[in-house]
């Protein structure tokens, strides 16, 4: 199976997202995870898993069922049916790494003195190597290269000189460096922890008694949930059947040693949902004032606005409400090209694009376009795009990118491809308009960013290398 | 397997999608093929298949490769790779019986006295049991349940006593009554077909000196060929090494009888892609100029208009240029909730809609707004829609229904669903509008249909019982 | 999927297996059909289906599976329980054809004027050519190029002028020539036919109320059901509601025309099943009679017997009883070595065979052994079980094979290898013995095969080109 | 998926098989273990795996692939093709656990320290649960319930203060108790490890200059390697570039704390496969003899003796050699009837037992036959045998088993059925005879076993309760 995705190419790949359900009704965790992973789906792609818990059965026997795929293929009504508790995690994943191998899969199901527990992670550990060797000194051995088995071993390892697992779990995450967003099983309790930069989201929402974690609120909005609040960043809840409470010392700790909060700005240019509010941020909204940045900044006279879809869309519909300029759909998107699409032999075609996305020719024939979309990788999908608009007649395109160049990696997830293969690295703007044969280029300037997000404290060390630690 | 997929439920269904490409060069035909398919898989999502033939090879070793499942479920590369041969038909299957089987999949390859045929058919044919008795009753046999078996058996038939294929198609052509855009490898010759009715679409394109014939235009434009132009009702055109030919003779004799030309009115309304144009209508202008109908016919004073996905989207911004309101994005569309997603039971949720399209409320909050789709079949998808709005926060919903209530029978092709599931059928306008909590609604009246189409004759049977034969 | 099977290798393939039954009292056909087609597994392993009919449901509603594979790999517990109906049919097919597919499997079913038919075959129609012309003739359309579908066609259009489906029957074997035993569903009937040579093997058994009809009695033990006698060659019966009755015009006919019987004697010497009785044949028996004639032609001197397993057990513990030798198993085999298994490349080991079976060192070692087996095809199979029995240390190995030499074409339905494959063909026994490396090779005389089946009219053209008709 | 197979049935169950091989000249290990694994099948069917890894690439580069199924099932071309690597290891599982998941699955390959590790596993640890206590406390956390991951992690331990992972092995072994054979990759060395007892099988081949380590010798055959000797109990191999060395420290110490040998008798009455030498008792001389004990104590007067179906063959044979009575088959097998099979239900047949297996009437009609087998669990397949062949027509059926009834636990890894599910343990042999409807029935004598093996000292706790520590 090959893993081609004509709309993931050409794109920054996050790592995951996570899940989290705690039913104190008794009813079953699994179909809720299944239905919050579906609306989680477009943050990991590559292999999905739910890890289920009965808090009134036998303590400890976590029953979990994962591999490779996506979360429709990867599951059935058969592996929901056996996927027995009303405590649960689950976990979609994209792989930075070439060992993309069922192995790496979460959530990760493991026993230790202290009983049993199930982690789902999303996000990168920094200091990941570090930590893998001191507890290989101190006798651990691993089954996989993931950072998660990493953090799990580690809270193993402090499970077994404090009273609870929170207490492991916060003797753990105060060694843990980087961007992190956890929920654990552990088997009585549902935990969410954030980490202290809140690079990673979190959120939490509540159904009738049931509550509920997940990486972005349009998973809650996927099982019926309300939205209750954001995770804090460095916050640790946990969710027991007399309710939620919050261990707020690993806050404390940050600010005492003034750590900054940094969200990746990222999540709001392009890894999450139009549906989802994020630390207050709805993102629909943070695109559309991405797109009025842009005019703001690059205006030009053109017949109409675009995006290519179905990410660049909201910054396009913003870009022209504050121009003036009429919005229009210039491509159809084809739903059935998807990942077990054989992909076109260069012989055959240049680019797989023209069979995702095709030109709706009498929209933009004759016409003066601006196209927006919300980063250029390789340049190449973009080229494309631009050829077919102009072989079917329109006149000039212009193109806005709502986000500023990416020139540097990414250390807590994001996978950034290498920089050969980013064209921003090695070129100028103009290099580049001529390159992807635009008419004009404008990227969204480094200052403006903080009008998509306001006043919200940002990692953009991608665009400006001020890593936040 | 289960053929659940929530933007295709409450939606009328169209039949099939044929292709067929002749490359007298002697490179494969299956990939082009396979492409073009994939452009048409919106026709049908049932079963699909290949035949292919080398028409330098052996006469009559037609290969051949179909199954239940989409184009990209039914063909690897291997599959692709053993399809050797130059010339080759396709077909996308949707069916509108019970037995849908992988026997009734198409194309229908069969051995007869002067050698081998492959067909594959879009359409329906109104006299089909007829010719079957008649066909029977000379000691025909049948494998399926098909009209299609029955169009290849009476072309076998025909062919024993007529000089070549061309002439016993002819002949069988004269018989067939209602729908049909036929395509067929004989198996020196690509051959198409079109009713003289019209009903069906059938268009033929060019890339180099390959001919290709397909049911839309968009499926030119996925194998980077030219639209030549559409072939014409009661047309038979012939592919060979020596180029094409077209026979008139079933044109001639349609008009002496006076037969008119009535293309299927629900291709402009629903069926065909958005970047297709059919019988010189552009789809997508068409839709805008529903929309702008709409407008003029049921104005209301909103703050927004916007269209369900992703039906719904160009009638939608036809309504918002024409009375100057902004068009937005209300919803937002979960690509990864397809046809094997586990439906929620009636206990889990109500509707499946809610996953797989979910509200921008940033975009609706406090919004009066106007929503457009093609169509209300049973109702109850608009009815979800309409209180996730007003969940929300949508002050006002109006709907706006790009086509006449849809009231009788289709013998064509499309599938209508029974009159009991047809919500149109038993209530008025105001009682659909009550039961699906809108605030208004506005059918497209029956008269302003040809402002979406102009001159075009049309088949709208099914909204005003005026069938053409 | 390869068709790799180490204990099919260099053997000669049967073509087919047939099973119907007739439960009367209503209860589901299919579980039966199963557990019998699984008994008849070992004459055809290439594809399988059932067909099956509720005499008691809507009239012509035949439901069928089919697929290429294992009955135990086609049918599961979901696809048995939809074969709803208390009569049906099923297959095991072998192809003798390269062309391999699903629409060459079996049972066969059509619509015809006087309504549905399913059928099963087993055999070889000779004329099956210039059936297929004339019935091109008469318009008539294939799908397949198997002679089932000549047969089924006939049948229809004799059905057109006959008052029953039996007499359309009767008057379609009138004009068969070759072997067939065919099962009929039609479709408050259960038919059955065998060719009035008797070429192929078709018997009746009863369970309670309900009727079977069987390839081999085997299958009918397979389903608790007793053995009621063969069907006679010639005989049409029929099962209905009513009981069983019995058409014996063609048999009449076929005295009168002095057509002979001509029972297939690789039946006794490989085909059939150790267990079953066929034409009052025990095989078992006939096979230990074929061990004793070898013995008595063939003496020598030796310490043991033994057979290649399983094909040459039965004829070694005979000739071990007739030279009062003792009786050894002188390999195990190995039951997981199976379809699926990857086969050795030439570098890696120069037989299969050798992880399929290996020898019992223990037994053989020091040892001057006979080694039965019930024919010699290619000879490779052979030479490498004799260099497996030297090199653990056997000191002489007599070859027996319990069949005369294998010189001439089947047109019945064997698959024979061509003639530069049959190492018969082109070289004498001598010389077969120097080059599989025997110490000495003894083949059943042709005057001995009285002594396995006694008064059994045989067809033994295989051997000695006197072909039945 | 069913893990249903009729002759795994009514048996008791081994746990493993391992494989081994280090090829110096650099060719690929992966096609020999695929082989060698098959040979091993009988040995576990549940689940199998094998690991590789390059000397000569990269360090620590362990490839796998590990899934639940047969050999035949869990690999494929490609999936051997992409496990590069000129040393490797193999594992067949049969899991005593309710938890047979892919997560159990071996090889193990973990990541410490020191490095990379794949570890193969047949056997079970008595001190398993005090050692995995042990672990954990200094912080282990475990991904299974197996000993396996015990084991390795222990030795992942110790190899942070040993030199040499072979110095880790030792300290592991001195603290296992129980029986276990141990296949392990490092990542340069294949090391062999085989429990001071002697309870697991585990012996060394050698073909050109690679060396091969297996449970049976059959494993060596089947890759055309010879046979060099057992390794002896306690043993540890270590293969490398520069040939095999033996550290015999275990030994000594186990003799210095007087530790006896303990031979499974197991494997010589069931588990190893008739074609092997374990610990210089050649499997099918074994067996021989043991039928030769029988007929020595329990003589009786018939006029065959037959064996159940490839478990009681030999042993059949020596009791008809000892007492000078005609050994017959009296069943044919049905190779088809396998793990897909589907199961009869209760209603349509009271026992699977008989679609695997049918008597050969005409053997058995009027006959007195002794009838033997290896052992006795539940009696229900023997009673469903003993039915069949005296509804055949046989008069007296007099059954002998070739082991003493089997009462008491094994601790060392073979999977015995809880006492309510043993026949032996609550019944007496006149009881079990009756039970079964056995015209006689007596058990090999505990006194006699030593006539099967020799002087080999054996662990026969399951009978005498004498456990060997």
């Amino acid at each position: 199976m090959s893993f081609f995705d004509p709309e993931q190419e050409d794109k920054l790949k996050e790592e995951c997202g996570v899940f989290g359900i705690y039913n104190p009704d008794g009813s079953a965790a699994a179909p809720s995870i299944y239905y919050g992973l579906s609306a989680l789906q477009h943050r990991g792609q590559e292999a999905c898993g739910i890890a289920v818990c009965n808090t009134n059965g036998p303590k400890g026997n976590i029953t979990w069922h994962k591999d490779m795929g996506l979360v429709s293929e990867v599951f059935h009504e058969e592996s929901l049916d056996s996927l027995k508790g009303n405590i649960g995690i689950g976990h979609v994943r994209y792989s930075t790494t070439g060992a993309s191998t069922v192995e790496n899969a979460q959530p990760l199901v493991l026993n230790y003195l202290k009983g049993t527990l199930a982690l789902a992670h999303n996000g990168n550990i920094t200091n990941a190597s570090e930590l893998r060797q001191s507890l290989q000194e101190g006798g651990a051995i691993f089954r996989s290269t993931t950072d998660s088995e990493v953090i799990a071993c580690d809270i193993a390892r402090e499970r077994t000189h404090t009273s609870c697992v929170e207490d492991a779990i916060l003797q753990t995450a105060r060694k843990l460096k980087g961007g992190y967003a956890l929920v654990i099983i552990s088997p009585r309790k549902l935990i969410g922890v954030r980490d202290p930069l809140g690079l990673k989201p979190l959120c939490l929402g509540k159904r009738g008694d049931s509550y509920i974690l997940a990486s972005e609120s349009c998973a809650l909005t996927a099982v019926d949930a309300e939205f209750v609040r954001d995770i804090l960043p460095g916050e640790i809840v946990t969710i027991t059947e007399n309710g939620i409470k919050s261990d707020s010392r690993l806050i404390e700790e940050s600010k005492a040693a003034h750590i900054p909060h940094a969200h990746c700005i990222f999540e709001y240019i392009y890894f999450a949902r139009l549906d989802s509010t994020m630390d207050n941020v709805n993102i629909y909204d943070a695109r559309i004032r991405a797109g009025k940045a842009l005019a703001a900044s690059y205006p030009v006279e053109a017949d109409l606005v675009t995006g290519v879809p179905d990410s660049g869309l909201a910054a396009a519909m913003g870009y022209a409400q504050a121009c003036g300029l009429p919005f229009a759909l210039a491509f159809h998107k084809n739903s059935y090209v998807g990942r077990t699409f054989i992909k076109p032999t260069q012989k055959e075609r240049e680019s797989a694009v023209h069979l995702k996305l095709s030109v709706l020719s009498s929209v933009v024939k004759g016409k003066r376009l601006v196209l927006i979309d919300d980063s250029i990788v390789r340049g190449t999908t973009m080229a494309s795009l631009i050829r077919m608009l102009k072989d079917a007649g329109a006149t000039e395109v212009h193109v806005r990118i709502s986000s500023p160049p990416f020139l540097f990696p990414c250390y807590y997830g994001t996978d950034v491809p290498s920089n050969d293969q980013l064209i921003a690295s090695s070129h100028t703007a103009a290099e580049i308009c001529a390159s992807i044969g635009a008419d004009s280029l404008g990227y969204m300037k480094l200052e403006d960013l903080k009008q998509m997000t306001g006043d919200l404290p940002l990692c953009k060390a991608c665009f400006d290398s001020h890593y936040p630690v």
